[in-house]
């Protein structure tokens, strides 16, 4: 008869040694270990209060998960893979600690719902601290835009010169995202927010328990209300998983961008010294891999969240063994995004702007066009043939290395004689911000009116 | 010089014919040309409304686009390949239809913010069209189970018998999956209804624009607040698609139990002669196609999904035509979403329930030893060792070929004397849901109360 | 009783409209016709020479057959949704062609081994013609790489200057990888051509059928081993898009590298009017959009990638209805990567390479602090010293805006005494490059060596 | 100034701990440990050949790093987070081993190139290890289906009874699957087999180095031809991702069907004791973990093959950080696939195959009906009618509860007088199989020729 404490009494032949450790899952779900016995604690609690267990026996079983937690935080928990998963261990150890009441302990209850339980707990608790690590940065990106209200830079589509923009402007674009990112993860941390303990093992249970107490215990404000549904449930972490997504794509965008501005090329940003690292061969190089990492690990956020949107397809309920794989890949999220929040924020703080390389990408460009052809406009051309004259003042421009603001009047007027001398005002690119008039755009007053509002939101809380 | 009228002006050369037909997007976005017309209109009475546009003038184009749309919803709009976009061919139309005045309507506006209005638009829409799909489905689903309370049938974990549930259970575990779909669709919904509308190329504009009369117009309830955001944000869409792959997801896993039960082997379901089809070689074969295409219906909407996220990766600020490739996958997207619920809950409402054979299943299986277990806990046994005595009884069961219900009394009691007469009413199936009483699970007066909750929700709203 | 005349007669009730809608694949499996009819009459003429089939009853079926792939190529074939795919289609077309003798070209057949039949055949002849797209690519590439051994540019690693070489070298490099690509698509070919004809529905036939004449007749090389595996096998498709994601990625790093480089602060390259468009906003604007769409449409391979990979993931044998999305996708990929091919090579082709700007990148940078180094580990010093020296003076360089070969000797042997007049040598750029000599580094003559090689296989052959 | 020996003399501060942490990749590349110190060996060997180390020096660094080798073996190197890599620590483990000396290592290489050669050694090493499990387990299959060529059972599509065939067949067709997964895994390790050793950063190198003689003491069979994509290209990791997702594809499709058949209701198989596990709460489940967890771990490959893929999208040459993250997923793909490899072909060899069951599930179905199809299209009616026909009778006999071969001749032949006695020979579900001769065909004696052939290919080579 297989030796296994758990569940052997069926079994003639134990499990081979390879197919424990393929089975195991202590390696990683001892991560769960807090929320294994917050958890434990919640159920037990709940067992006295409905007087399925007397008070002196779910006493003894609360103080010895105490001592457990105590020494997990000391540090002074051990983890045995001869048990194979965190619950069975932290059994094991209670079983050291107070003896046989412990077996009690399972009373009305499974795994099943034991593990979703701590996971729902851990997720819940990851969610804040994310939400937390978006504040730090929407907090510096409000920060450094209201530095830079009147930096001016290019603003680019395609990569190509398209208007000229407030730097602070740029910087609040990723303020919206980050925000909505926030959003998000408050959505995860509410589909999180669901107690499936009391669930058992996918049917119920036949013991007259309160869900509702063990749940207000944990600080859940919710159950599920379908046990089936509780203990197979895994939306909570794709609400998890596609958040993330979205932020690490965020970041990867954000990114992308100081690369480019940290090269020889753009020079817009220079990234601080503690935020790039060197080469072993070329003494010159100062390389931006934080950035560079950063955007990288987008990958593997994108691959946590295949990989369980694949394990769900097709599987049956309740529980099925494939959804213990749903753990590592969340692991790895949670981390990935809790480290590149904080080295992003931590590096976005120390770039040094450097503004006049900004301000002179608006020189000798054409990203002043459209506002000629606004101008003729105004001066009632049809836009579209007003943006053909423009064309062909650019194309006139760039075989002669000549911008619009450096022609003479007389040499604008041959193409539209409705140009006159008040053209240079608006061709300048400070002008040309400061024009822009319309809610959300890139005008002054605008990005200082965003910032405002953003600074109370973030700071009047 | 270029022909194309639009940009024409600073070019030599015009496209190939091959790069005319790589870029053009008329193919597909003319599923949008409803919207274009509605977005044009409400920024033209924008423009009236705020003198840019004369009233005569732009009551003009504002007949011009309702002719436009009339003739469009009789199926009289005919669009060319001549034009790259839809915005082009509405446009070429509208000169058609009213003369050079038509060149107006783009003042104060570009395509970037013109195709991200008509695609919020596009996706709002659809996502109330498909929450209204859920509704149904979920209608579908609460009725079956309110004629299903006390229909039997074997609970699985791991595809193993488990414990005996409520047909009706098992549904409402569904019920729950789908309603948070429902929500989730909603917070799609809510990220679409966001107006872009006024954002012009990335930077805004200089004329004095009232966007928020426009997004009024077109029933937004708010509007982007920074315009690089604006034209380049695709988190609306990643919204729609996680969501929609979560929702496939839950459909795949109900399909894959529906071919199941569907087989020869399980037989607890008989899909209906209109659902299923025969093989051109097997005259015997009726397959449950429906329900293996909307399984295998899952993998074009993952990968949707992932074919956005990496569109979306390491993008720079604002626009990119990178971005154009966004609008395929969500066409996709929609439809398969919307034809698979449609067709799912058709299949749904016309499965027969063979309620003898999933009655039959839990005769002679062993999905009754929970039952001995918390039988022998109850009379104070830790659970633990009650488990392992259930464990002994149901190999000698299996070696024997004799179900716990089937043993005498005296057999059972070698394995425990603590077992008795009042042990056959705990054994049988029927008492073991019943005895269920903990919130959210199988047995029958929790069955009831959460199909009547549903009830409460769906019908009484 | 159904009247579907392939499989009704065990039906009591039809399909309804909106399922047959959603089992339908004539809208999409049309585009196998010729594959089908080709396979048709292989299976035809193998039923003669088997004398399965009379020679005047073969004979009519394959001459009614070889009618309609006439019709079909000079446009004069129509499909109707009254049958459910292209078999039925073809079949119904054969019957009004030749009468009920049509019927008897199903013998021994059944569509499973049908529809792969026809799939492995477009596979194949795709994979050729995707391998021909990338021989042209090859040959642009070696031609322009030919063309410019000596163009001095920018070696960059993390977007930072690293070394000076040479722009043939920078090309030869995706030369590489093309070349891997073009085998990869020869191993998918190698896949696909293989001859699943004669599985039948699943389990062979009991006709004595000549599955190797049918092969030879439709080009196979080989035929399926085993009838399960003949019908269920996507791995052929897996191959073929698993290639076309390599691919695209490859195209998407060329494209990301083409977009910098065109952008006003690198300005290495010019892409022609040909291959740039316009803004309908903005008169300056000439966009990369070529390059950003196939940048783009990474995307969508890689979704259909994903696609398959889900539906296929846990799926039983033999075949099952989900297997019928494998084809949109697939069509999607070809049409997706032929045209990518075909775009950027001639994208590629009509590139303007601004030698100059090139050149000039290297005049003020640090990137022969490499050569530096070398120059002293030359003389003796342990390379980490040298590093660590050369590090000293770009520091010092960089404070007073001063290129290591600007600096007076003097000046440079402040920081080493081991630094002689030869030094300059040394960090001229096009010495650095000159000087590389190690197989496959992008000193002139290896590259040149590399380019003969490259010519000799592609002309030469 | 920076305290990095490696490339700290241009930088001014050290970088922070957190960015250290992030930056590092000891934790894990540690596991190339035994590759680097083998590349740095034979590119040693190679300096020494080619004279640019003396034979004392260089025989001193060769001593060390077989010493290092022998410990590391032994257990007894142990590597530290002060430097960043693996590369790093086994430099600074050799200058404790053998001085100052040690320095010169690092002539003429990068940590560019010799990162790359560690990783090419591994994957060439693990795509062995591969080829080889997965030889093991085409041994047992064959064995399997060799013991099985008369066992009879169902073959299925869409999970309906198909038609009978031979459990050895059905073996069989796994046994085609894992055959092209091997085939794909010597591609990729024929990827692998490529030595970028001499690269250097991505330029090559001025000292007079030969790759061929590093890469020949190293057992690569060719060179990369080109320095760039030497350190840029990682397609032989996406070779052999794209293997493993199409292996663990396949593995998923057959576990699937064990734990189907593995169920109470199909009862097929039986998976032994130490194959499955038990339930903490339910006293008769066994579990088919490990089939489940096997068909769960798909998830996780296809997320690692995403993974790469995403990383790569857009990235320019040539190395860039982004790629650092290309390891882990590697890491775990391998073990992921090893691990499902043995423990399937454990879990399978011990499987007990439960014949009559199988057999049994002949008896009352109608897969037999394409046999009565097939026998009256041999008399002469076009296989259309023949299956209309037998259509009519089988849903006659599921009306009345009554298989084909129960049928009195009479009821026979009121729906075809072309029925007569032999018709019982037909529906006999052996005969059916046994009949079946077409090449690859479930027919016993094309089984046993394919069994034949794999045998002789397995035990004969």
């Amino acid at each position: 008869m297989s030796k296994n404490q758990m569940w052997g009494g069926r079994f003639k032949h134990g499990n081979t040694a390879d197919v424990i450790r393929f089975n195991e899952s202590i390696s990683f779900d001892q991560r769960l270990a807090q929320q294994d016995i917050q958890g434990s604690i919640a159920h037990t609690k709940m067992l006295i209060h409905t007087n399925i267990l007397s008070d002196s026996e779910g006493q003894q079983i609360v103080d010895g998960l105490q001592n457990l937690e105590e020494k997990l935080i000391a540090g002074q928990l051990e983890f045995s893979d001869t048990y194979e998963d965190i619950h069975m261990n932290i059994e094991s150890l209670l079983q050291k600690e107070i003896g046989p009441v412990a077996g009690k302990l399972h009373t009305a209850r499974s795994r099943n719902d034991q593990t979703a339980t701590d996971m729902h707990l851990f997720m819940k608790k990851e969610s804040i601290v994310i939400i937390g690590l978006i504040d730090n940065l929407l907090k510096e990106l409000v920060t450094k835009a209201d530095e830079n209200v009147t930096t001016l830079m290019t603003g680019y589509t395609h990569l190509q010169h398209a208007q000229p923009i407030s730097y602070a402007h740029y910087l609040m674009a990723y303020y919206e995202m980050f925000t909505r990112d926030q959003q998000r993860f408050e959505q995860a941390k509410n589909s999180a927010d669901n107690s499936p303990l009391g669930a058992a093992a996918l049917a119920g249970t036949t013991f007259p328990i309160d869900r509702e107490y063990s749940a207000s215990e944990l600080g859940f404000s919710k159950i599920y209300q379908n046990s089936l549904d509780a203990v197979s449930d895994r939306d909570y972490l794709l609400d998890f998983l596609s958040a993330s997504a979205t932020l690490m794509m965020h970041l990867s965008r954000f990114c992308e961008e100081i690369i480019q501005w940290n090269s020889y090329e753009f020079g817009y940003v220079e990234i601080s010294d503690e935020y790039t690292t060197g080469s072993s061969i070329m003494p010159q190089k100062k390389n931006p891999d934080v950035a560079e990492l950063i955007r990288g690990k987008v990958g593997r956020v994108y691959g946590d969240l295949f990989s369980l949107l694949t394990i769900l397809k097709g599987l049956p309920l309740a529980y099925d063994k494939d959804l213990q794989e749903d753990k590592e890949g969340l692991f790895d999220c949670v981390d990935t995004v809790e480290a590149c929040l904080s080295l992003f924020t931590g590096m976005f703080e120390t770039i040094k702007v450097k503004k006049d390389k900004m301000a002179a990408s608006l020189e000798d460009d054409f990203s002043n066009a459209t506002e000629l052809a606004d101008y003729l406009a105004k001066k009632g051309l049809p836009f579209r043939q007003a943006h053909q004259i423009v064309g062909q003042l650019v194309h006139f421009g760039m075989e002669n290395n000549l911008p619009l603001q450096k022609m003479e009047l007389g040499q604008l007027q041959k193409f539209s004689s409705e140009i006159q001398a008040d053209v240079y005002t608006v061709l300048n690119p400070k002008n040309a911000v400061a024009r822009r008039i319309s809610l959300g755009s890139t005008g002054f007053e605008q990005v200082q009116y965003q910032i405002a509002k953003a600074k109370q939101y973030l700071f009047g809380k």
